[in-house]
């Protein structure tokens, strides 16, 4: 094909592609735009919590005023999404304790039913004609960069937003949200670790909508650094570096993974290559079955051992990392003994699971030690002396100038190591040290069918998985 | 303990240690040293093998003159050694065409017996009233760095060893060379790679004895640098570097292997704290049993494998290190395919056999195959579409930012790959290879049995070795 044929081609396979992503767009647009009914339903009920707030706030502190933050005030919410976030901003001279106290009795006020939950304060959390509402109390700064706690900078993100996506971009933000759902990269959630609503709003608004933004992260070089009001006073580690406008100091993609930047690259290609509706739409796999598991197992002739225990009682922004930890930790002693790691996943429900599996499950009787060179006199006559009357020793002999022993090993199993006390010297998430110390079970092999009654979706992603 | 007490011991034990050391090496000494007997019947043979190549050696070259060499020439030699070196010379003008021939003429005149042999020239070997003789042509030169083989450097290695070596030294050469055969490292061929004959005669000059030669070496710090007539006029990067008195370029030193010196160092200590005349006694271990065998594997867990062919038709100089080349590359192909090795032995009689003891026989039907980041655009979108649609594999998936898939494994066993025409992608020694295209064996776990009638011992030392 000649340099002009291939131009020519790949001019008019952009243009298809065009129309594709024009049709798929309108598609998904049309299912994800809250009807009149439903913007409506949620003006009223939003309006209404705001004024109760609003005077319950005004009793207590007549300088403080209400506002509703968050994706259903920004118009960015997808049809269907119940979330609203009522913020009760209170001035700066109020004690932290006095804007809790009142914080708290605003939230009870408007939401008579509620419950009291904690991040970095306490609010009260319920349930209105099917919305979920938080009720949230916070400082009111002159800017961002004076906040006391990361709830006091909500407003400030709404106020920019605000004054920057006109409906076209507002819409833009709903698809690249129900994008990033569908391929499952969104949420600033320690167990996804992707891109949250905010980030997910600058990106469509830097780039200047949904197409753009896609076409853009296809060709990113991580680290890609962003920075749209240029103010940056600080450098970040981060593959994807987002400045916040309100913060020169704070990256907002900072909790956004390699793997999930990376997952979105890939999406954002099969889309501009293929533009298909299921990419918008979240693949839960169907739950793996018995014989589908030993199957894989068969297949892959890889050995998987899982250590089980009851799941720690925590939120999980808390849990996950502990359970990353937890498997990073036993990986580790795992491979430290030889017991090659292939792959791994940690899963949690009712139990936990820390799902390792190996290439290699088994190991001689015997390891190899090596002592000093045999030049080092001291060392090595110590060396030899210690083994050289050990009946369960081999050796030692000499390998390259140095004396060498085979000796009896500890562990010639996986299993061995994970049921023994050496479990604990690994680094383990604190909540999960407890939870072993209390009891735990190891399964290997085709024991893991015991998991697919809890973990069968889990176990199916980690056998099929996906970008 | 205190110091004083501890000074005061270890000066004891320096005394008994000494004494001990009297009597053992006299007792060494009484049995290795050649009686008059002897020493006479050798003296005849030699003055009448001399005369007779010295009057075949005229005849064809006046200036020709013939000069004995070698242990029997310096008195170093230990009873029972039955060679007799005489070496032929002619002046630098003659050919080498015609040295060539001289040299065999002579030679076939003086061992009417004899053959031929071939080392860097032609030469004649024979046996005389059971002396193994060599009679060999070299040019007479002024020194010896203007050789122009490697034999015409002997003359002078026997003229600088004649002036300096007294009876009490040449005395503590045959000990030194009685010792280093005990243990294993005498010889400078390659199959032993250990301390040549003149290495051990300089040695023993350079330090003054036995005795101080071992105490010296049992604090060698590698690489030890000796260089008795401080001319070196090159550096080397062996572990023992011994500058040639008649050569400033060489290293008598080269061929003698790191595992080799540190032997000596660990037979140096342990004669000095325990003297005994069997370190002196080469120590052939019986050869291994079946049951010992079966005992041996089912002790280690190991699985051990083996490739046996036909020895090829080499002399050792040249066979052991094209065998050490074939377990180099084995080994070298059996890890890369991640089938752990733990220790290996190559062996040669009428067949050869490269034992290779593996910690890991067995590995998963799949193996990791990682691709490029996924932000490398081009490569990325090729691996991706190389293996998206390959039901053989599992994913591509991402991992850290890169795709990543799993293959089928090219070998799940180490026999497998052993038996598989990719043996030959290893590096082998040539000889070995072409002997591998005619035919091989590979046996593997209790199959080695079939190794014991021919190896037993070197089986021996595989499984129970020392330093």
């Amino acid at each position: 094909m000649s340099e002009e044929d291939a131009e020519r081609d790949e001019h008019e396979a952009a243009e298809t592609s065009a129309d594709n992503v024009e049709s798929v767009v309108d598609e998904v647009h049309d299912r994800i735009e809250p009807d009149t009914d439903e913007r409506e339903h949620l003006r009223d009920v939003a309006a209404r919590l705001i004024d109760s707030a609003e005077t319950a706030a005004k009793e207590r502190c007549p300088d403080a005023d209400v506002l509703q933050v968050g994706s259903t005030a920004r118009d960015t919410w997808i049809s269907g999404d119940r979330d609203i976030d009522i913020f009760v901003r209170f001035p700066p001279e109020v004690d932290r304790e006095d804007l809790e106290r009142y914080g708290l009795e605003v939230g009870h006020e408007t939401l008579p039913e509620g419950h009291e939950e904690y991040a970095e304060h306490p609010y009260v959390k319920g349930t209105v004609e099917g919305f979920d509402v938080d009720v949230v109390p916070c400082f009111r700064l002159e800017s961002a960069t004076e906040i006391r706690s990361a709830v006091d900078r909500t407003p400030f993100h709404t106020q920019y937003l605000e004054a920057r996506l006109d409906d076209d971009l507002a819409a833009d933000v709903r698809l690249t949200k129900q994008f990033l759902k569908g391929i499952g990269a969104y949420g600033s959630d320690l167990r996804t670790r992707g891109f949250s609503g905010y980030l997910t709003e600058l990106l469509v608004w830097e780039y200047g909508g949904f197409r753009p933004l896609l076409e853009a992260a296809a060709n990113w070089r991580p680290p890609v650094e962003l920075d749209p009001e240029e103010h940056a006073r600080a450098t970040f580690d981060d593959p994807l570096v987002v400045i916040d406008p309100t913060d020169p100091e704070r990256n907002v993609a900072a909790v956004c993974s390699a793997e999930n930047v990376a997952r979105f690259q890939h999406y954002a290609r099969a889309f501009l290559a293929a533009p298909r509706v299921e990419l918008f739409e979240p693949n839960e796999p169907e739950p793996l079955t018995e014989a589908d598991l030993r199957e894989h197992i068969d297949r892959r002739g890889t050995t998987p051992v899982v250590v089980r225990f009851a799941a720690p009682d925590l939120v999980d922004d808390q849990l996950y990392p502990q359970l990353q930890k937890s498997l990073d930790g036993i990986t580790t002693g795992l491979d430290d003994r030889g017991f090659d790691v292939f792959r791994a996943t940690a899963m949690a429900d009712e139990t936990a699971a820390i799902l390792v599996e190996l290439a290699v499950s088994e190991r001689p009787a015997v390891e190899r030690h090596e002592g000093p060179p045999v030049h080092v006199r001291n060392h090595a006559e110590g060396f030899y002396e210690a083994y050289a009357d050990d009946s369960e020793a081999y050796g030692p002999f000499i390998e390259d100038g140095r004396y060498v022993t085979e000796r009896p090993r500890e562990f010639t199993t996986a299993r061995e190591f994970l049921e023994s006390d050496r479990l604990f010297d690994v680094g383990l998430g604190a909540h999960v040290e407890t939870a072993l110390e209390d009891e735990y079970t190891v399964l290997v092999g085709e024991e893991l069918t015991r998991l697919l009654e809890e973990f069968g979706t889990q176990l199916s992603r980690h056998v099929e998985p996906r970008p």
